[in-house]
């Protein structure tokens, strides 16, 4: 019989232990905010009849969609997202949810979408909304969970850029570009001038609408308006563009009443941050949009994204249900927090391993890790009984701050040597809790995500 | 344009908040038991290449494999189990992952058997494995973590049957059912003695094998024991049947040294027992085994299952590679624990609402929920403004402890009044702290998983 080569799919990949723990660790943090807001999880499959998800999606993830069909015939295909899955949900159950609906969901998504370096097939998204209700309150919800993700996860530096679809309307009717089809075009340009630069996106403007350079130059200027300051003056500085049309008052007006309900939160101000150049989701959102970037890493864009929608269930129903929520790119962010060096980097989740040089050892070495557990130590104890120098060389890939060695004498004094694997220090023949002690008080000081 | 009718495929399932809640718990809290132990997550793709997967599945397991050509014209399927996505990644990482090697893995798993109740093509395994290495202490590591699991469930009463196979070939042996296709079709049958009685078993085995009536009176009478008082009695009692042949001897000899391991620990003797019934995966275990039953809920069989197998990467390559591990049965689980009532019953993960009675209150309802967030109060803040009755019905619903009101009294004094909704008691206009204390003061006392 020929064996079989062990191997993932392009595009898919395997999560090492190192990984996979720091992944866990990021998701339970993220879970727990989420919660202490109210926000409930939903389980939808990852399997759905085709046609549910392929009527919202764009032609490029139709192209992108896992589709063929099952044992029964039926036209299947793999979700491309937690959106879809979530207006089906809702509009599924209409009578089961009340509303308002506040829901998160974290769970992998596929796109089949061409191989490249950092871009998987099969990824993880990361979803929260606040369903059925148009109240300020909910966006101001919204922003205070990114904020409290952030925070929860150890990172202090991070800027979360506020802007409203009306204000970008507002500021392409102004500047003559007019019709919604171009205003989506102007915007998916504008969209760009982070990562482009004014230049590039001025000579695209021409291009593609042909715009006036006068034209072009306003749209530029006023795209580029970003808060400084606080928002009080900011607010004042911009308030003579609320004269020019209807669209910009809306879409100031509800900024300004964002900002009234953050005012007395105990969020530092320079966190959030009007920015007239973010567009965002395209024909998808309609109120405020905010992206989110991290001070120290600009340079990979939004880790996390949202907005305010007006028609989440328009492929299922007739009645309108607005919304607003946000996403968090996981894999973006690990990779971030990895480079931030605020990442668990360990391929263990025990502090301490337990060796034993007889097998005879071994119950002792069980009822000393069952009382470590009871203390809150996470230990594990070493199956083999080998050479020192093997486990100890086990413990520090796998990254165990101590070990714990029992020998004959431990064994029969019922005490237990203990090795400090960081500084190197071995004290022998100790109790148990005078080793709960030392344990304790080394309790890792780095973050543990 | 059409509307799309929102539905699920045949076989598949969404969860509500109140179902995804208590599964969320119930997986945070395994997952911690397993990280305790040092159990570490990885994570495989849910997408194979199909040759990787079905090598190792039997027969019917082809027949329910979920297989198609991708984008690329490669014939992938979604994963039927966690086990053999193990076997690929310890083969594929043989250099980066350390022996022995402790992994938990949390995921779905896709198998389109014919639609029954209770059975999905969809469903949640949950494994923890202990693999490289043929020590007891791991056999008796994987008792922990079982043991472990359900206490930290809040289960009290359940037993972990106990068995070897080498104990069950060399019943069969004495019983003159030689040859391992003969045994395994014995074990299959006897494998149903709880479920359909010794008479059924007992005309099955006839009719299957064409044994004598003594053989199969035989079989029945040695593979009906069961441990009944202490371990040391029940040792003493079989020990005539190890003169039987060396593989009782083995079978017998393993778990007594299981039992040396585990007797010095605080594990409530009771709950593990030998059975000499426990038959499990044919053809895949080849040590110990374990199946684990609910007292109160014997009916609905194993929850956690598991025992030793010696080649679980025989597919993919020729070096064997031993361990033992169990798995849990999540939405048995969860279905018992609901039975059992011990499972977090509501629809929010929010102790608290907050109702304004005026939208110009919401900045200091907002910062109420972030100082009582702040205390691990988690609580929501109602983003609308309506009738008293509709939100008080609402947080009913979703199940909230209590609701805080903020009227215009409370606004200007910067008060709150709080209403428990267990009690129907209220108390106007206290202060942040005392509402605080006497939220603490209730915490629920009720099991949240």
């Amino acid at each position: 019989m020929g064996l079989v080569t062990p191997r993932t799919l392009s595009g898919f990949k395997d999560r090492l232990p190192k990984e996979a723990l720091a992944k866990t660790y990021l998701l339970n943090k993220l879970s727990a905010v989420f919660m202490n807001f109210g926000f409930v999880p939903i389980e939808t499959p990852h399997l759905e009849y085709a046609d549910v998800l392929v009527k919202q999606g764009s032609d490029e993830i139709q192209k992108e969609l896992y589709r063929f069909k099952d044992h029964g015939g039926r036209d299947v295909a793999l979700r491309f997202d937690l959106t879809v899955p979530l207006a089906r949900f809702v509009s599924q159950y209409k009578n089961e949810v009340d509303l308002p609906f506040k829901r998160f969901a974290i769970g992998n998504v596929f796109r089949g979408e061409r191989a490249q370096r950092g871009r998987y097939r099969e990824f993880t998204q990361c979803d929260f909304d606040f369903i059925g209700s148009d109240s300020i309150s909910c966006d101001a919800e919204i922003l205070q969970v990114i904020y409290a993700s952030f925070v929860g996860l150890g990172i202090d530096e991070f800027t979360i850029w506020l802007n409203h679809r009306s204000i970008l309307n507002g500021i392409c009717e102004h500047c003559g570009v007019l019709g919604q089809k171009e205003i989506n075009i102007a915007l998916r340009i504008i969209d760009k001038l982070d990562k482009i630069g004014k230049e590039n996106v001025g000579a695209e403007l021409q291009r593609d609408l042909s715009l006036s350079s006068t034209q072009v130059d306003n749209l530029l200027e006023y795209t580029s308006i970003k808060q400084q300051g606080d928002s009080q003056s900011f607010f004042q500085e911009v308030s003579f563009m609320a004269e020019w049309n209807d669209s910009l008052k809306k879409g100031l007006d509800d900024l300004k009443a964002l900002y009234e309900v953050l005012a007395p939160l105990q969020m530092d101000r320079d966190t959030y941050r009007v920015n007239f150049s973010i567009a965002r989701g395209l024909g998808y959102y309609t109120g405020i949009v905010y992206e989110s970037t991290l001070n120290a890493l600009k340079s990979i864009g939004s880790v996390c994204s949202g907005g305010r929608y007006d028609n989440l269930t328009h492929t299922f129903s007739k009645t309108k249900m607005s919304g607003v929520g946000a996403s968090i790119g996981i894999d973006r962010l690990l990779a971030a927090l990895e480079e931030l060096e605020i990442l668990h980097k360990k391929a263990t989740s025990a502090r301490a391993l337990i060796v034993c040089m007889d097998k005879t050892y071994f119950g002792y070495a069980h009822t000393l890790a069952e009382s470590f557990r009871r203390s809150k130590v996470p230990i594990e104890v070493y199956p083999e009984i080998s050479k020192l120098k093997k486990q100890f060389s086990y413990a520090h890939t796998k990254g165990h701050e101590f070990v714990i060695v029992i020998g004959e004498n431990e064994f029969s004094t019922k005490t237990l040597t203990l090795k400090n694997m960081t500084s190197g220090m071995q004290i022998d023949n100790i109790s148990f809790l005078k080793a709960l002690t030392l344990i304790q008080e080394e309790e890792e000081e780095e973050m543990k995500i």
